[in-house]
């Protein structure tokens, strides 16, 4: 089963990026193409009964799978950055941090108003770059139509954080 | 011609990121599938000759064809991050900036000794990060099998300076 081949080639790093944290290595996953492939036709799979119009992919993590699950579903990708990295005109949405705060972009013409857009990156831990994420799209008047994870860390409840922007979240591998 | 399709629909911002450059904006061509297929098409096309092992791509913007490539041709690919972003062993290298320095890392398990790696990122400039990323697979004990660039500034030297790790460097779309 694909969930167990993901779970069982990523690598737990303990205390990374800092204590009492394990982090979820996904490195592993991109020595191995055939897993890849695999991984991403499951992700077609999953939203093959979604309607939307572009996949928006989180820096940096969720531009390796984001662009391939663009380029499978011919749309248009658009990715999501830290501030200062996009060169055109930008929206900008600040979230909290645990420590300080964080601010992220989209190029304004990244999409047309009333667009409907699946928000991509490789794991889903409290969901708050993502929530930023989701309200930036809604800043530029478009609508959220899911959240697609390889991996998502459900005992830090981001998929309820995220349920009100969208009920449609799915992941590869969850860890409960 | 696939040059002249990516350099038409690149956008040219002037002074970003800071006055004087001209910044090569790919996020246009990110929009339209149909040509990130060719792009990995003509990439596979200019390689296919070359023989290596990985493919190392340079966050962030060389995770996205970077990936897709890797995928295409079924190599394994590892990724280059900014320092502290790799969470298991690493190794590292410094580079100069204009101002300041930088370091990049790469995992210490990202390949075996005498592996044979394409490197590939969106753009070469100067050169700085992408001879960086040479020394960092050199102190490995890896080869450059060669570099892949979407874009290339000649004007700016960086063939020039990475001929001493491979003479195989090649772009889509370049500009004297």
């Amino acid at each position: 089963m694909l969930e167990d081949q993901i779970k069982n080639i990523i690598r737990d790093i303990p205390d990374f990026p800092k204590p009492g944290i394990i982090f979820k290595d996904i490195t592993p996953i991109l020595k191995n193409q055939k897993l890849c492939s695999d991984i991403v036709d499951e992700f077609v799979k999953r939203i093959k009964n979604l309607e939307f119009d572009a996949i928006a992919g989180i820096e940096s993590r969720g531009f390796l799978f984001g662009l391939m699950l663009a380029n499978k579903l011919n749309k248009p990708f658009i990715p999501i950055r830290k501030s200062g990295r996009l060169p055109f005109k930008t929206i900008q949405q600040s979230y909290d941090l645990e420590y300080g705060s964080a601010t992220i972009e989209i190029h304004a013409d990244a999409f047309e108003p009333g667009a409907k857009i699946l928000i991509h990156d490789d794991l889903l831990a409290t969901g708050g770059t993502v929530e930023a994420t989701s309200q930036l799209i809604e800043k530029m008047e478009g609508t959220i139509a899911g959240y697609s994870f390889l991996i998502s860390l459900d005992f830090l409840n981001g998929k309820e954080r995220l349920q009100k922007y969208s009920e449609n979240n799915f992941s590869l591998a969850s860890y409960q």
